[in-house]
């Protein structure tokens, strides 16, 4: 079934874009993903297709206008209902690896991108969006999260990736950053590939990488490494450990 | 001055991609960043051009060589060399906006791209590579992740953003959310811009708006609330409130 990938955005002319070569782009040949990138500025409501209008309130920037909004996503809506559309948004809630491959194994994804300083808060009220942050900085549009979103869902999809397991054994996959990795040369500059990893010994090995992933994890992201523990307590004794948080 | 932006891929068309439109392009234009996307593949050590090999100890995907990146780090450091060298890869540091503040403030950025399994991590001791995430999810490789980082990074360039203020009442530049945004028209479907928007009272708007930040971010947001507490509470009393956790 092919993926139908709906962009909502003043600048169609940026998609693919990135996603128009390797992966996503053989990907989209092939038929696996679909792109359907749409003008905002098509459901302007009046004849200077006027999409953005000055903060209520003051201050600088522009706002896009919610009925241009309302007629932009009822119109992708109609096309693909069973699509969630997502507002791409720093207000909005932090995307997660969960999320993407709920959206991946679904029939698509709308994308609504903005630009100027947002959206009118009205949208979100008024139509079924939700409101999702790629991360914790500004960009100047929602472009680049759009496709880096539709980036992390392509490689997900059903014959996209080469090998199926590669799509598993990844950082956020099971809550923990992923090991580090080595390849040929053995020696490179006077550093060496870790022994075990060269010792044959698979049960070994994988251990090493547990025991890699777990570290780093705790060291470089203490963040996850919290919702990590607390997540393994819970289902180790069905309730919150109350002490887990000395383990920060 | 011109930000020099240069990338290390195996997909140098990928860029400018979608800075070459709207605000950064017209930056790019302008001259306000100079963008050189250097194709890590030119850095191959023999006739094949072999960039990557399988990884140690097994598994799936394939590995970048350290030989081939530490040449072209040492290309970029040539050409660069008071810009820092980030390396996209979902073990690194998440970036923040603080970060990209920094980064803008500097003379440029060399992005180095993964794809496959990612790099061997023997570069990131053998060169002065800073590991970066841009968030939790997994990307096919590094270049959505450095059109993204660009873009934050320009916007914040000298002259390119067209009032100066846009740049600073953002979300996360206090360590909240911003506010909400409405604009005409007045009534929507119903729903009306909230009135002390329209009343013109200066102060009025400026607290209203701080208190939505301020909510807003404590719901959506208990990561940022929690942070954002800790840091108000160190500069009020000159030391972290150990309570501090009953706000949550």
């Amino acid at each position: 079934m092919t993926f139908a990938a709906t962009v909502l955005t003043l600048y169609p002319d940026m998609f693919p874009g990135p996603l128009g070569q390797s992966l996503a782009g053989r990907a989209l040949q092939r038929g696996d993903w679909a792109l359907n990138a749409v003008q905002l500025r098509d459901f302007a409501q009046d004849k200077h297709r006027t999409v953005d209008d000055t903060p209520a309130g003051g201050g600088a920037g522009m706002v896009l206008k919610a009925d241009v909004l309302a007629a932009g996503i009822d119109h992708a809506l109609a096309l693909q209902p069973a699509c969630p559309v997502l507002a791409m948004t720093p207000r909005g809630k932090p995307i997660t690896q969960a999320r993407i491959r709920q959206l991946a194994e679904g029939p698509g994804v709308t994308l609504l991108c903005g630009r100027f300083e947002g959206f009118d808060e009205r949208i979100f009220a008024g139509r079924p969006v939700e409101q999702v942050s790629l991360t914790d900085i500004i960009l100047s549009g929602g472009e680049t999260a759009a496709l880096a979103i539709l980036d992390a869902c392509i490689r997900l999809l059903p014959g996209v990736m080469g090998a199926a397991s590669s799509g598993t054994e990844e950082s956020f996959e099971e809550g923990l950053l992923e090991y580090p990795h080595y390849t040929r040369p053995v020696e490179w500059e006077g550093r060496t590939i870790p022994e075990v990893l060269r010792s044959g010994d698979h049960a070994k090995i994988a251990a090493w990488r547990k025991s890699r992933s777990v570290e780093d994890t705790r060291l470089r992201r203490p963040d996850l490494w919290e919702r990590y523990c607390g997540v393994r307590d819970q289902s180790a004794s069905g309730a919150r450990h109350e002490d887990r948080d000395t383990d920060r």
